[in-house]
């Protein structure tokens, strides 16, 4: 039998770029989790509450200069505090493993990484909103960057946000930082290939999830 | 004829609770100013902008309960973050005077002062979204409870919102912390007694700007 510790739910985060095929992961881990016997929570970002779809809405349609880049890092503040006081924090006291599709990494690499930001300013706004809740792990999925581009367009069929609608510059400038912050947090962070078929790749993800899980 | 600096617009917001008259206050004064022949934009929060508008819709529709304080103030940032770079400031730059109905102390008496956040959380979401940027002057319109609530009955007819719905308590801390900021920075407030008949009040108004209109 595992240790108690290992038994009580963890904050697990998918992260990556569009096209890389986080929310497939998601179900499959999500899948193999509740095969285990576990209490699944499955979540993303922006979203994941009434009012932070609300707030989702707001920030994916119109114009790309619709919202200043400081504007856009509050609305996903507001939108992230929601979602953990409704969501992410009953989830984890009530012991479930909870399993969200982009979180603060994601407003990290977008707003700062990409945006030009200050990293400082998106990390305080989290610390006002959501007491600066971290996950227990998060798993970076990796992908050059044509391929996840090729993905990305295939999934949405021409029907692009504002988000996937800006140029490969910016695409790359968001991986580089997802990279850094990986570099910065190895025992946070497990970086996947995620190039490969989608089985190969969630058994890469429950291999890296070997330590935490029962 | 006057010294240059004060030909330059200035920045003036109206604070205060419910019903004290501040929407009356702003017409006249701005009405008085555009007899002096100056430029004025005419504002509030939130809203002000069509992001902000969309942002304000959010937090004044909906239970009482359905945002927690922390992400109602990051709300409230974004929105004055869009209305400070698309109304506010290009108004400060072109040289007019800009007045606001209701600002970054309406934030802080609300959410602070009223609902338990830290002043210093409201101040640092401010700088995050606007870099921090203060009205030259503010006016507290002040007027007892009982009265004001009369009045913002008799407006309202049984319309209110979120805010308007609270009760006498709750309005009574927001007089309090008003009351505490305009003793912290007599420089920026004044203070004026909005219990007469609005004619008087503006005299009283004006009387107070003495020093800064041209």
């Amino acid at each position: 039998m595992s240790a108690p510790s290992n038994n009580k739910g963890k904050f697990i985060t998918l992260e990556g770029g569009e096209g890389v095929g986080k929310s497939t992961q998601l179900r499959l881990l999500a899948s193999h989790m509740r095969g285990l016997g576990l209490e699944v929570v499955e979540t993303r970002e922006p979203g994941g509450t009434p009012g932070a779809e609300a707030i989702r809405a707001l920030l994916l349609d119109g114009e790309a200069d619709r919202w200043n880049p400081r504007a856009e890092a509050l609305l996903f503040a507001a939108a992230r505090s929601d979602h953990v006081e409704r969501v992410i924090r009953p989830g984890l006291e009530s012991g479930a493993w909870v399993l969200c599709d982009r979180y603060i990494d994601s407003t990290r690499a977008y707003q700062a990484g990409a945006s030009g930001l200050a990293d400082e300013d998106i990390m305080a706004a989290h610390r006002i909103g959501s007491q600066g809740l971290m996950p227990d792990r998060t798993l970076l999925l990796s992908l050059p960057l044509d391929i996840a581009a090729e993905r990305a367009a295939a999934r949405d069929a021409g029907h692009t946000d504002r988000f996937g609608a800006r140029d490969m510059e910016f695409h790359s400038n968001v991986a580089a930082a997802f990279r850094s912050y990986a570099e910065a947090e190895p025992e946070r962070f497990c970086t996947i290939d995620a190039s490969a078929d989608p089985e190969s790749v969630s058994a890469q993800i429950l291999e890296s999830l070997a330590d935490i899980l029962p």
